[in-house]
Protein backbone atom coordinates (compact mmCIF):
# COMPACT_ATOMS: atom_id res chain seq x y z
CA UNK A 1 0.00 0.00 0.00
CA UNK A 2 1.11 3.66 -0.53
CA UNK A 3 0.13 6.95 1.39
CA UNK A 4 -0.23 10.09 -0.46
CA UNK A 5 -0.75 13.26 2.14
CA UNK A 6 -2.72 15.80 0.69
CA UNK A 7 -1.19 19.01 2.29
CA UNK A 8 -1.90 23.04 1.69
CA UNK A 9 0.64 25.09 -0.52
CA UNK A 10 0.59 28.45 -1.75
CA UNK A 11 1.95 29.35 -5.16
CA UNK A 12 4.92 27.63 -4.60
CA UNK A 13 4.29 24.01 -4.70
CA UNK A 14 7.49 23.00 -2.89
CA UNK A 15 6.61 25.48 -0.18
CA UNK A 16 3.99 23.68 1.81
CA UNK A 17 3.43 25.43 5.06
CA UNK A 18 0.14 24.64 6.94
CA UNK A 19 1.18 23.58 10.88
CA UNK A 20 -1.03 20.74 10.48
CA UNK A 21 0.29 19.35 7.74
CA UNK A 22 3.55 19.80 9.05
CA UNK A 23 2.32 17.83 12.14
CA UNK A 24 1.02 15.19 9.78
CA UNK A 25 4.52 14.51 8.13
CA UNK A 26 6.53 14.61 11.37
CA UNK A 27 3.86 11.81 12.50
CA UNK A 28 4.82 9.60 9.32
CA UNK A 29 8.48 10.25 8.88
CA UNK A 30 8.50 9.57 12.41
CA UNK A 31 6.57 6.26 11.81
CA UNK A 32 9.41 5.53 9.31
CA UNK A 33 6.49 5.32 6.57
CA UNK A 34 7.27 6.41 3.14
CA UNK A 35 4.53 8.72 1.72
CA UNK A 36 3.98 11.18 -1.74
CA UNK A 37 3.06 14.76 -0.57
CA UNK A 38 0.30 16.27 -2.86
CA UNK A 39 0.26 19.90 -1.77
CA UNK A 40 -3.25 21.94 -2.53
CA UNK A 41 -3.83 25.44 -3.00
CA UNK A 42 -6.79 26.51 -0.58
CA UNK A 43 -9.37 26.51 -3.14
CA UNK A 44 -8.55 23.11 -4.53
CA UNK A 45 -8.75 21.19 -1.00
CA UNK A 46 -12.85 21.13 -1.83
CA UNK A 47 -12.76 18.63 -5.05
CA UNK A 48 -9.41 16.76 -3.92
CA UNK A 49 -10.57 13.09 -3.36
CA UNK A 50 -14.49 12.88 -4.62
CA UNK A 51 -14.83 16.11 -1.77
CA UNK A 52 -13.46 13.75 0.99
CA UNK A 53 -12.58 16.81 3.15
CA UNK A 54 -13.20 20.09 3.94
CA UNK A 55 -9.87 21.02 5.39
CA UNK A 56 -5.89 19.59 4.55
CA UNK A 57 -3.99 17.26 6.30
CA UNK A 58 -6.15 14.35 4.68
CA UNK A 59 -4.18 10.99 4.08
CA UNK A 60 -4.77 8.09 1.59
CA UNK A 61 -3.36 4.92 2.88
CA UNK A 62 -4.85 1.94 0.47
CA UNK A 63 -8.43 2.13 0.71
CA UNK A 64 -8.39 4.17 3.80
CA UNK A 65 -9.00 7.90 4.09
CA UNK A 66 -8.74 9.54 7.13
CA UNK A 67 -8.91 13.46 8.12
CA UNK A 68 -7.63 15.99 10.74
CA UNK A 69 -3.99 15.60 12.01
CA UNK A 70 -4.72 14.24 15.48
CA UNK A 71 -6.79 11.85 13.76
CA UNK A 72 -4.33 11.18 11.32
CA UNK A 73 -1.57 10.45 14.34
CA UNK A 74 -4.63 8.07 16.30
CA UNK A 75 -4.60 6.49 13.08
CA UNK A 76 -1.19 5.92 12.23
CA UNK A 77 -0.67 4.42 15.65
CA UNK A 78 -2.97 2.13 15.15
CA UNK A 79 -2.09 0.98 12.12
CA UNK A 80 1.69 0.82 12.27
CA UNK A 81 2.03 -0.19 16.12
CA UNK A 82 5.03 -1.54 15.38
CA UNK A 83 6.94 1.46 14.18
CA UNK A 84 7.62 3.86 16.99
CA UNK A 85 5.24 5.05 18.98
CA UNK A 86 3.64 8.42 18.80
CA UNK A 87 2.01 8.79 21.97
CA UNK A 88 4.15 6.74 24.15
CA UNK A 89 0.98 5.09 26.03
CA UNK A 90 -2.45 5.67 26.80
CA UNK A 91 -1.67 8.71 28.89
CA UNK A 92 0.56 9.94 26.38
CA UNK A 93 -1.85 9.95 23.93
CA UNK A 94 -4.14 12.04 26.01
CA UNK A 95 -1.94 14.46 27.09
CA UNK A 96 -1.04 14.93 23.85
CA UNK A 97 -4.57 16.96 22.99
CA UNK A 98 -3.64 19.01 26.02
CA UNK A 99 -0.61 19.71 24.07
CA UNK A 100 -2.77 20.41 20.93
CA UNK A 101 -4.67 22.63 23.00
CA UNK A 102 -2.56 24.79 24.51
CA UNK A 103 -0.46 25.11 20.82
CA UNK A 104 -3.92 25.97 19.14
CA UNK A 105 -5.12 28.52 21.94
CA UNK A 106 -2.04 30.36 22.71
CA UNK A 107 0.60 29.83 19.71
CA UNK A 108 -1.71 29.87 16.64
CA UNK A 109 -3.50 33.07 17.36
CA UNK A 110 0.26 34.96 17.80
CA UNK A 111 1.41 33.40 14.68
CA UNK A 112 -1.86 34.30 12.93
CA UNK A 113 -1.55 37.71 13.57
CA UNK A 114 2.40 37.74 12.82
CA UNK A 115 1.97 35.40 9.49
CA UNK A 116 -1.19 37.03 8.12
CA UNK A 117 -0.21 38.90 5.41
CA UNK A 118 3.01 36.80 4.49
CA UNK A 119 0.64 33.66 3.53
CA UNK A 120 -1.76 35.73 1.28
CA UNK A 121 1.19 36.95 -0.16
CA UNK A 122 2.52 33.57 -1.16
CA UNK A 123 -1.21 32.32 -2.38
CA UNK A 124 -2.10 32.36 -5.80
CA UNK A 125 -4.54 35.04 -6.81
CA UNK A 126 -7.87 32.96 -6.53
CA UNK A 127 -6.56 31.78 -2.93
CA UNK A 128 -5.67 35.86 -1.65
CA UNK A 129 -9.38 36.48 -2.84
CA UNK A 130 -10.67 33.06 -0.36
CA UNK A 131 -8.12 34.04 1.92
CA UNK A 132 -8.88 37.40 2.87
CA UNK A 133 -12.88 36.92 2.77
CA UNK A 134 -12.83 34.18 4.77
CA UNK A 135 -10.04 35.36 7.46
CA UNK A 136 -11.21 38.96 7.60
CA UNK A 137 -14.99 37.69 8.27
CA UNK A 138 -12.91 35.43 11.07
CA UNK A 139 -11.02 38.06 12.50
CA UNK A 140 -12.75 40.99 12.28
CA UNK A 141 -10.29 43.02 10.81
CA UNK A 142 -8.32 43.52 7.54
CA UNK A 143 -5.18 41.77 6.49
CA UNK A 144 -3.55 45.30 6.48
CA UNK A 145 -4.83 46.17 9.82
CA UNK A 146 -3.35 43.06 11.23
CA UNK A 147 -0.13 43.60 9.74
CA UNK A 148 -0.03 46.88 11.18
CA UNK A 149 0.03 45.01 14.51
CA UNK A 150 2.79 42.93 13.56
CA UNK A 151 5.53 44.26 16.05
CA UNK A 152 3.03 43.37 18.53
CA UNK A 153 2.50 40.21 18.25
CA UNK A 154 6.11 39.05 17.38
CA UNK A 155 6.74 41.01 21.22
CA UNK A 156 3.91 38.56 22.74
CA UNK A 157 6.00 35.15 21.07
CA UNK A 158 8.05 34.33 23.99
CA UNK A 159 5.75 34.75 27.00
CA UNK A 160 3.34 31.99 25.26
CA UNK A 161 6.16 29.63 24.66
CA UNK A 162 6.61 30.11 28.46
CA UNK A 163 5.31 26.69 29.39
CA UNK A 164 7.53 24.99 26.83
CA UNK A 165 10.41 27.24 27.92
CA UNK A 166 10.30 26.10 31.66
CA UNK A 167 9.70 22.59 30.83
CA UNK A 168 12.61 22.63 28.80
CA UNK A 169 14.52 22.52 31.84
CA UNK A 170 13.59 19.37 32.92
CA UNK A 171 14.07 17.53 29.63
CA UNK A 172 14.66 18.30 25.67
CA UNK A 173 11.78 17.49 24.25
CA UNK A 174 7.78 17.12 25.45
CA UNK A 175 7.86 13.63 24.84
CA UNK A 176 11.08 13.07 27.14
CA UNK A 177 14.23 12.03 25.82
CA UNK A 178 13.21 11.33 22.08
CA UNK A 179 10.63 13.59 20.27
CA UNK A 180 6.73 12.47 20.63
CA UNK A 181 3.51 13.58 18.67
CA UNK A 182 3.17 16.32 20.91
CA UNK A 183 6.52 18.00 19.93
CA UNK A 184 5.37 17.41 16.51
CA UNK A 185 2.63 19.60 17.35
CA UNK A 186 4.15 22.48 18.66
CA UNK A 187 6.98 22.24 16.13
CA UNK A 188 4.15 22.41 13.40
CA UNK A 189 3.13 25.79 15.06
CA UNK A 190 6.66 27.52 14.45
CA UNK A 191 7.60 25.94 11.24
CA UNK A 192 4.37 27.68 10.02
CA UNK A 193 5.55 30.62 11.52
CA UNK A 194 8.98 29.74 9.82
CA UNK A 195 8.29 29.24 6.14
CA UNK A 196 5.98 32.05 5.83
CA UNK A 197 7.84 34.48 7.90
CA UNK A 198 11.31 33.32 7.28
CA UNK A 199 11.93 33.52 11.04
CA UNK A 200 10.70 32.37 14.08
CA UNK A 201 11.22 35.53 15.75
CA UNK A 202 13.08 33.95 18.66
CA UNK A 203 16.58 35.28 20.60
CA UNK A 204 19.13 32.46 19.65
CA UNK A 205 19.85 31.25 23.28
CA UNK A 206 15.99 30.76 24.05
CA UNK A 207 16.20 27.30 24.73
CA UNK A 208 12.96 26.62 22.68
CA UNK A 209 14.60 28.77 20.02
CA UNK A 210 17.39 25.42 20.58
CA UNK A 211 14.47 22.83 20.87
CA UNK A 212 12.87 23.50 17.27
CA UNK A 213 16.26 23.68 15.52
CA UNK A 214 16.59 20.19 17.32
CA UNK A 215 13.16 19.18 15.61
CA UNK A 216 14.33 21.04 12.53
CA UNK A 217 17.22 18.60 12.47
CA UNK A 218 15.09 15.29 12.86
CA UNK A 219 14.63 12.64 10.02
CA UNK A 220 17.53 14.19 7.93
CA UNK A 221 16.67 17.35 8.52
CA UNK A 222 13.96 17.85 5.73
CA UNK A 223 11.58 19.67 7.48
CA UNK A 224 14.76 22.37 7.16
CA UNK A 225 14.96 22.05 3.80
CA UNK A 226 11.61 23.77 3.13
CA UNK A 227 12.03 27.57 3.77
CA UNK B 1 5.43 0.53 56.24
CA UNK B 2 3.59 3.51 56.62
CA UNK B 3 3.71 6.87 54.73
CA UNK B 4 3.75 10.55 56.63
CA UNK B 5 3.17 13.13 54.12
CA UNK B 6 4.51 16.71 55.17
CA UNK B 7 2.72 19.37 53.98
CA UNK B 8 1.84 22.73 54.66
CA UNK B 9 -1.12 24.60 56.66
CA UNK B 10 -1.51 28.30 58.17
CA UNK B 11 -2.58 28.44 61.59
CA UNK B 12 -5.44 26.13 60.90
CA UNK B 13 -3.86 22.73 61.22
CA UNK B 14 -7.14 21.51 59.04
CA UNK B 15 -6.64 23.67 56.16
CA UNK B 16 -3.57 22.53 54.35
CA UNK B 17 -3.83 25.06 51.39
CA UNK B 18 -0.24 24.29 48.91
CA UNK B 19 -0.84 23.68 45.67
CA UNK B 20 1.87 21.09 45.35
CA UNK B 21 1.18 19.25 48.83
CA UNK B 22 -2.66 19.06 47.21
CA UNK B 23 -0.79 17.15 44.29
CA UNK B 24 0.71 14.60 46.61
CA UNK B 25 -2.23 13.77 48.44
CA UNK B 26 -4.10 12.97 45.14
CA UNK B 27 -1.11 11.63 43.73
CA UNK B 28 -1.34 8.98 47.29
CA UNK B 29 -5.10 8.78 47.15
CA UNK B 30 -4.63 8.14 43.17
CA UNK B 31 -2.63 5.21 43.93
CA UNK B 32 -4.79 4.17 47.33
CA UNK B 33 -2.22 4.32 49.59
CA UNK B 34 -2.59 4.89 53.21
CA UNK B 35 -0.52 8.28 54.59
CA UNK B 36 -1.18 10.05 57.42
CA UNK B 37 -0.45 14.30 56.76
CA UNK B 38 1.37 16.05 59.04
CA UNK B 39 0.67 19.69 57.93
CA UNK B 40 3.55 22.31 59.21
CA UNK B 41 3.79 26.23 59.17
CA UNK B 42 6.14 28.22 57.12
CA UNK B 43 8.72 28.08 59.70
CA UNK B 44 8.75 24.87 60.77
CA UNK B 45 9.63 23.12 57.47
CA UNK B 46 13.51 23.51 57.94
CA UNK B 47 13.68 21.42 61.15
CA UNK B 48 11.43 18.61 60.20
CA UNK B 49 12.88 15.27 59.60
CA UNK B 50 16.19 16.45 60.65
CA UNK B 51 16.30 19.35 58.17
CA UNK B 52 15.76 16.97 55.30
CA UNK B 53 14.19 19.24 52.89
CA UNK B 54 13.63 23.23 52.67
CA UNK B 55 9.98 22.95 50.66
CA UNK B 56 6.85 20.85 51.10
CA UNK B 57 5.65 18.68 50.07
CA UNK B 58 8.21 15.67 51.47
CA UNK B 59 7.40 12.48 52.35
CA UNK B 60 8.46 9.53 54.42
CA UNK B 61 7.63 6.27 53.28
CA UNK B 62 9.68 3.68 55.73
CA UNK B 63 13.32 4.26 55.40
CA UNK B 64 12.97 6.74 52.15
CA UNK B 65 12.64 10.35 52.33
CA UNK B 66 11.73 12.01 49.10
CA UNK B 67 10.69 15.41 48.42
CA UNK B 68 9.49 17.78 45.63
CA UNK B 69 6.04 16.85 43.95
CA UNK B 70 6.86 15.53 41.15
CA UNK B 71 9.66 13.28 42.18
CA UNK B 72 7.10 11.88 44.80
CA UNK B 73 4.56 10.90 41.92
CA UNK B 74 7.53 9.38 39.90
CA UNK B 75 8.61 7.46 43.37
CA UNK B 76 5.42 6.32 44.18
CA UNK B 77 4.54 4.92 40.30
CA UNK B 78 8.42 3.22 40.33
CA UNK B 79 7.83 1.70 44.02
CA UNK B 80 3.99 0.92 44.24
CA UNK B 81 3.98 -0.27 40.17
CA UNK B 82 0.76 -2.47 40.97
CA UNK B 83 -1.84 0.39 42.14
CA UNK B 84 -3.34 2.33 39.35
CA UNK B 85 -0.90 4.21 37.23
CA UNK B 86 -0.28 8.04 37.98
CA UNK B 87 0.93 8.83 34.28
CA UNK B 88 -0.43 6.32 31.90
CA UNK B 89 3.10 5.11 30.51
CA UNK B 90 6.35 7.40 29.53
CA UNK B 91 4.96 9.02 27.10
CA UNK B 92 2.33 10.64 29.92
CA UNK B 93 5.51 10.74 32.23
CA UNK B 94 7.20 13.41 30.00
CA UNK B 95 4.13 15.43 28.84
CA UNK B 96 3.45 15.63 32.84
CA UNK B 97 6.38 17.47 32.65
CA UNK B 98 4.74 19.79 30.05
CA UNK B 99 1.44 20.48 31.95
CA UNK B 100 3.47 20.94 35.08
CA UNK B 101 5.38 23.89 33.30
CA UNK B 102 2.18 25.13 32.48
CA UNK B 103 0.61 25.16 35.49
CA UNK B 104 3.75 26.80 36.97
CA UNK B 105 4.49 29.45 34.68
CA UNK B 106 0.41 30.58 33.70
CA UNK B 107 -1.67 29.59 36.66
CA UNK B 108 0.43 30.11 39.44
CA UNK B 109 1.28 33.39 39.36
CA UNK B 110 -2.58 34.35 38.88
CA UNK B 111 -3.54 32.54 41.83
CA UNK B 112 -0.66 34.19 43.76
CA UNK B 113 -2.14 37.73 43.21
CA UNK B 114 -5.32 36.28 43.89
CA UNK B 115 -4.57 35.23 47.32
CA UNK B 116 -1.83 36.41 48.33
CA UNK B 117 -3.15 38.38 51.08
CA UNK B 118 -5.82 35.50 52.25
CA UNK B 119 -2.79 33.42 52.42
CA UNK B 120 -1.20 36.13 54.74
CA UNK B 121 -4.15 36.37 56.70
CA UNK B 122 -4.24 32.58 57.29
CA UNK B 123 -0.60 32.50 59.10
CA UNK B 124 0.33 32.49 62.95
CA UNK B 125 2.48 35.39 63.45
CA UNK B 126 5.56 34.12 63.22
CA UNK B 127 4.64 32.85 59.86
CA UNK B 128 2.91 36.01 58.81
CA UNK B 129 6.51 37.91 59.31
CA UNK B 130 8.54 35.75 57.05
CA UNK B 131 5.82 34.76 54.50
CA UNK B 132 5.61 38.83 54.10
CA UNK B 133 9.55 39.01 53.91
CA UNK B 134 10.38 36.49 51.39
CA UNK B 135 7.03 37.39 49.03
CA UNK B 136 7.60 40.86 48.98
CA UNK B 137 10.86 39.95 47.96
CA UNK B 138 10.18 37.53 45.18
CA UNK B 139 7.50 39.87 43.85
CA UNK B 140 8.94 43.18 44.76
CA UNK B 141 5.76 44.84 45.46
CA UNK B 142 4.03 44.63 49.18
CA UNK B 143 1.25 42.18 50.00
CA UNK B 144 -1.26 45.38 50.17
CA UNK B 145 0.12 46.84 47.04
CA UNK B 146 -0.68 43.00 45.26
CA UNK B 147 -4.26 43.10 46.84
CA UNK B 148 -5.02 45.94 45.08
CA UNK B 149 -5.12 44.45 41.50
CA UNK B 150 -6.26 41.48 42.70
CA UNK B 151 -9.26 41.77 40.62
CA UNK B 152 -7.35 42.46 37.27
CA UNK B 153 -5.75 39.08 38.52
CA UNK B 154 -9.31 37.31 38.78
CA UNK B 155 -10.03 38.54 35.52
CA UNK B 156 -6.82 37.35 33.94
CA UNK B 157 -7.49 33.43 35.20
CA UNK B 158 -10.27 32.27 32.48
CA UNK B 159 -7.86 33.19 29.64
CA UNK B 160 -4.82 31.22 31.48
CA UNK B 161 -7.19 28.16 31.59
CA UNK B 162 -7.54 28.21 28.05
CA UNK B 163 -5.64 25.16 26.95
CA UNK B 164 -7.85 23.19 29.43
CA UNK B 165 -10.99 24.77 28.43
CA UNK B 166 -10.02 23.50 24.81
CA UNK B 167 -8.99 19.91 25.45
CA UNK B 168 -12.14 19.58 27.74
CA UNK B 169 -14.02 19.78 24.06
CA UNK B 170 -12.23 16.51 23.69
CA UNK B 171 -12.63 14.60 27.05
CA UNK B 172 -13.48 14.71 30.47
CA UNK B 173 -9.86 14.81 31.91
CA UNK B 174 -6.35 15.56 31.08
CA UNK B 175 -5.32 11.96 31.43
CA UNK B 176 -8.46 11.04 29.07
CA UNK B 177 -11.34 9.13 30.31
CA UNK B 178 -9.77 9.03 34.23
CA UNK B 179 -7.57 11.68 35.60
CA UNK B 180 -3.78 11.02 36.12
CA UNK B 181 -1.23 12.96 37.45
CA UNK B 182 -1.49 15.86 35.28
CA UNK B 183 -4.63 16.65 36.40
CA UNK B 184 -4.21 16.19 39.87
CA UNK B 185 -1.12 18.98 38.94
CA UNK B 186 -3.58 21.83 37.81
CA UNK B 187 -6.03 20.76 40.56
CA UNK B 188 -3.22 21.47 43.08
CA UNK B 189 -3.42 24.96 42.01
CA UNK B 190 -7.04 25.37 41.96
CA UNK B 191 -7.54 23.39 45.21
CA UNK B 192 -5.00 26.64 46.91
CA UNK B 193 -7.09 29.16 45.08
CA UNK B 194 -10.46 27.66 46.74
CA UNK B 195 -9.20 26.80 50.19
CA UNK B 196 -7.15 30.21 50.58
CA UNK B 197 -10.08 32.78 49.18
CA UNK B 198 -12.96 30.73 49.63
CA UNK B 199 -13.74 29.98 45.43
CA UNK B 200 -11.82 29.27 41.77
CA UNK B 201 -13.29 32.26 40.40
CA UNK B 202 -14.30 30.84 37.82
CA UNK B 203 -18.18 30.93 36.21
CA UNK B 204 -20.56 27.88 37.43
CA UNK B 205 -20.97 27.16 33.20
CA UNK B 206 -16.78 27.26 32.71
CA UNK B 207 -16.15 23.51 31.78
CA UNK B 208 -12.88 24.25 33.47
CA UNK B 209 -15.09 24.72 36.98
CA UNK B 210 -17.12 21.63 35.70
CA UNK B 211 -13.82 19.48 35.43
CA UNK B 212 -12.64 20.47 38.53
CA UNK B 213 -15.65 19.46 40.86
CA UNK B 214 -15.03 16.30 39.26
CA UNK B 215 -11.72 16.17 41.09
CA UNK B 216 -13.37 17.35 44.16
CA UNK B 217 -15.72 14.42 44.14
CA UNK B 218 -12.47 12.09 43.46
CA UNK B 219 -11.70 9.37 46.55
CA UNK B 220 -15.05 10.17 48.46
CA UNK B 221 -14.66 13.62 48.02
CA UNK B 222 -11.62 14.19 50.31
CA UNK B 223 -10.43 17.33 49.04
CA UNK B 224 -14.07 19.10 48.47
CA UNK B 225 -13.99 18.48 53.09
CA UNK B 226 -11.34 20.81 53.18
CA UNK B 227 -12.80 24.46 52.43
Amino acid sequence: MSITLYSLCGADLARPFSPHCWKTVMALRHKGLPFSERPLAFTAIPSAEGGFSKTVPFLRDGERLVSDSFQIALYLEEAYPDAPSLFGGEGGQAMARFVEAYSQTTVHPIVTRIALKNIHDMLAPTDQAYFRESREKLLGKTIEEIAAVRETAIAALPEALKPLRHMLKAQPFIGGDGPLFCDHIVFGALQWLRITTGSVHLADDDPVRTWFERCLDLHGSEARAVA
